[in-house]
């Protein structure tokens, strides 16, 4: 049977339900339909007894998939057959990649959050409304220009890119205000995908309506023509585009297919942004649960490295426990397995392609942190294929659990659920792997070095221009966000397993200031994706009757 | 007090209530939050006893003002006051006008809908679910196109724009796919506003899903190299786009400040789309009260004729009666009297400017239609004026009826909904502008003379080559929407009162197969709107506590 199948024979608990048990009140939340909620912040008077955080991540994505998602989900509903009171934070996904290739981001198998349409569609217009943001403050700044342009704005120089939620390469680069003079002044200009757009890591790292504003208000849009930044306070229109993120900010409340409450809200690409579900989502859960299980996009050289880096201290917190998430099939490829041969056992591949999950394992251990791992179990995985798994991690002091919750939900995952329970109740102290002081060329070449396993960093002719303009304007300490391939732990897509010897190229960086961090452009990845040949769109139908098929 | 002020102080009623009031079971509603929610459709068992239908309009919109959405909302509730069983049926606010000059379209002072900010923001997601629909076929397009175009659709022939629901100039006129081979097929572009799409038409006709997925299906999005259409049926994508707007066809469900309920729903403008609310919208209206009071955009030129040729066929149903909304201030404008002079009494300037509201009378009434004109008053009306105009419909043979809705609500319009019950009872027979068997030109003849008053219609040198394209298409019956300045019959928006002797001038069509209508492009009239040097933006802002302020 399909995800989508799966999910729709689902007999869902009304949302109302689901929000008593997670123990807030009706005053607490808006219905967005019968399955889906907004929760209305700050929660008041909630205090679980544990507020534990667990941090789902993985290995380096593959063709083969993970199921990063479905063993968050799983891992999860095993929880709550243990009878642990806990909630699931994740990001909301883009629907790019649900018309491109990816296809959602809710799980699968039994180990889903639904509803799985809406979720993977338009939910509750956070992306939707983000956009809208995202482009008046666009349009907003031509206008300056376009009406005497008072602040002297450089339209060369303007760094506020349009976004669309759309895998739409043709809108990479493209030349606006052409038509003549009552059209605008002509300028170069692009399109970011949506969930790269610095709104988004706004949303995703604010702590409230005051620091929302404050994040918008010095968004630098661009330069004037004696190269001073122009913020968003400066045009005048914080108040309009706070206004249009009024909800968005507001975390969303599913379920999963065994009704545990999933909070699902922010939904930031970690290739290419910070990978993490809002602050407010997280927060949400922990104010509410004894355990919070989270999950940071692709592997942890991304997601969980900007997680530990640039959420936690927002956050004010670091997980209690991690969870890597591997399977036979990805560490197979990893192992030099084209995809078409990854159904035969092949022993020695699994053993060369650990080397990618050591990898990560070590990297998380270096933060100070208890480290399990999920082994997430498809049908063709054989016996000595999944135990040499376990035999590796074991040699390395790690232990790997495999999970079936694909196929068995919540019971596939018990084992896991029992150990991440046990390390939890660890005493574990966080080490840093930047300070807060560190120059930006230091926070970088730290994360090459100690997470990527790099020799080091290069940076580009626009990239050191940069950095001393940084210097000038006094950004030179701030966070810094890796926009990197996600198939390896280096910029090279194609370097799989453990690579070393190699350098990260920095070819630019987009300043972020509302959001608060420098973005790191490495090797060729783009901030907006293309669609493949044959689109997931032309397999997507709408009955007549209304019923959604061919989505994943 | 200001009308957010009044709306914001306003004690609405739980939505499920209205809906219970409005004859809806709560299997037949999904709440979006606490005040808003969506139909399901189709209705089932719900028979009204009379079905009337009361059409809205009014003359040619001026800076002054004519509060046609006011009156809208004024007479439902004063039926209301009268316990007729009556609702609205009303469109959706654009944001770019919102965020631009002309503010939100949910009525004024006692004579709102509500809750105000949330319909003029982002509302229930429609808008945006058509701008996500729009962009995410244009990126299949290109896709297309970048992947082999197999279709050899003629990239300098497409004429599917993208959309985005902002006044932004700047995108008029664009080039995309810049960037060298990996960023697509570089070819001009440019951006419409959300509610010119033709999407925003479909789901404003559309009868069913499997409607929605003919008009979809037939779309054409261009040409091929040898000049034949390319559909989105060909595309291979009618099922993504239909289960983008499969909650976007369903009408959403508020309420007056008096507990009216209100359906608002489709958003096309008036001047460069068809400016009605949907069918759906009209139809779950009609279904559910005995009567259904509904708009259509800026003049009686522009979307009474839209709504009587093109959305009544549709329908399956001609108002019972149409009130045309004039303004002494907006008459005294039309009589020669600038802006500033407005405060001052001039019943020769109101005399005079009668003409434009005799015109529109005379022109419902050559439909077969019994009309009457709602006065909107204003504090600064004086009763000399206001006594002018209604000697001067008495003599025309029509009766006008002075309104207080803003300051009064219902209670300032008892009298209209008298005579408005009083004439739905005549019984009356549509006389239908033109035959749908008539060519376009005939259509626009047709339009030209008997509405607007002028001599004929020239064609430019473009619209003539894709008549004779049209009629080798097979696509000259079809009907016309005249896109056209708001301002005056004219299309030289200079032209106040009710000129003669004047010519339009069809510059270009768009072909809406899916729509079933071709747009005729006159005068200057843009699709795309631009911001002023103030926009209404740098007003608006939202309070540490979540309170919006300065929305319009």
């Amino acid at each position: 049977m399909k995800d989508i199948e799966i999910a729709q024979k689902c007999t869902m608990e009304p949302i109302g339900e689901v929000a008593k048990r997670a123990g807030l009140t009706e005053d607490e939340i808006d219905q967005y339909g019968k399955y889906k909620a907004k929760i209305s912040l700050p929660l008041k008077d909630h205090e679980p007894t544990k507020r534990k955080l667990v941090l789902v991540t993985a290995i380096n994505p593959t063709p083969a998939g993970e199921g990063k998602s479905t063993v968050t989900v799983g891992l999860a509903d095993a929880m709550q057959l243990r009878n642990k009171k806990t909630m699931i934070a994740l990001r909301e996904p883009s629907l790019g990649p649900v018309m491109g290739m990816k296809g959602g981001a809710t799980g699968g198998g039994y180990s889903q959050v639904v509803p799985m349409e809406d979720i993977n569609l338009h939910f509750t217009g956070d992306m939707h409304a983000l956009t809208a943001a995202n482009n008046t403050l666009a349009a907003l700044i031509d206008n300056h220009i376009h009406q005497g342009n008072q602040l002297g704005i450089d339209q060369r120089r303007v760094i506020w890119k349009r976004v669309v939620d759309i895998n739409d390469r043709a809108l990479r680069h493209v030349v606006v205000g052409l038509g003549g003079p009552t059209s605008g002044v002509p300028r170069e200009d692009g399109f970011d995908i949506t969930v790269a757009s610095e709104l988004m890591a706004i949303i995703c790292l604010a702590k409230d309506i005051a620091d929302l504003k404050n994040r918008i208000g010095r968004i630098v849009i661009g330069y004037t023509f004696d190269r001073q930044p122009v913020t968003v306070d400066q045009l005048g229109v914080t108040g309009a585009i706070a206004v249009l993120l009024k909800d968005a900010i507001k975390p969303n409340l599913v379920q999963t297919l065994a009704h545990t409450p999933a909070v699902i809200h922010g939904g930031p690409f970690a290739n290419i942004a910070h990978g993490c579900n809002s602050v407010f989502a997280t927060k949400t859960c922990l104010d509410l649960a004894d355990y919070t299980i989270t999950e940071a996009g692709f592997g942890a050289d991304l997601g969980a490295e900007k997680f530990l880096d640039i959420k936690a201290p927002v956050l004010g917190k670091t997980p209690d426990a991690v969870v890597i998430v591997a399977t036979v099939r990805a560490l197979k490829m990893n192992g030099g397995v084209s995809k078409k041969e990854l159904d035969a056992e092949n022993v020695a591949a699994v053993e060369q392609g650990y080397a990618n999950l050591r990898k990560h394992v070590q990297n998380m251990q270096r933060y100070g942190l208890p480290v399990l791992v999920a082994l997430n179990r498809f049908v063709q995985d054989t016996d000595a294929e999944l135990q040499k798994i376990q035999e590796l991690c074991e040699q390395d002091g790690t232990k790997a659990f495999v999970c079936d919750v694909w196929a068995k939900g919540g019971n596939g995952a018990l084992e896991l659920a029992d150990a991440v329970v046990e390390a939890c109740d660890k005493k574990t102290e966080f080490k840093p792997l930047y300070g807060s002081d560190d120059e930006v060329e230091v926070k970088i070449e730290k994360i090459v070095r100690e997470i990527y396993g790099g020799d080091g960093v290069e940076f580009g002719p626009k990239a050191k221009k940069q950095l001393v303009q940084f210097h000038k304007l006094g950004w030179d300490k701030l966070p810094v966000c890796m926009a990197k391939t996600q198939f390896s732990l280096s910029d090279d897509a194609s370097l799989l397993g453990a690579p070393t010897g190699f350098t990260i190229h920095v070819r630019e960086f987009v300043p972020k200031l509302g959001a608060g961090f420098l973005v790191a452009l490495t090797g060729n990845v783009l901030t907006m994706p293309g669609l493949p040949k044959v689109p997931a769109a032309m397999g997507i139908n709408l009955t007549d009757e209304g019923v959604i098929e061919g989505l994943y």
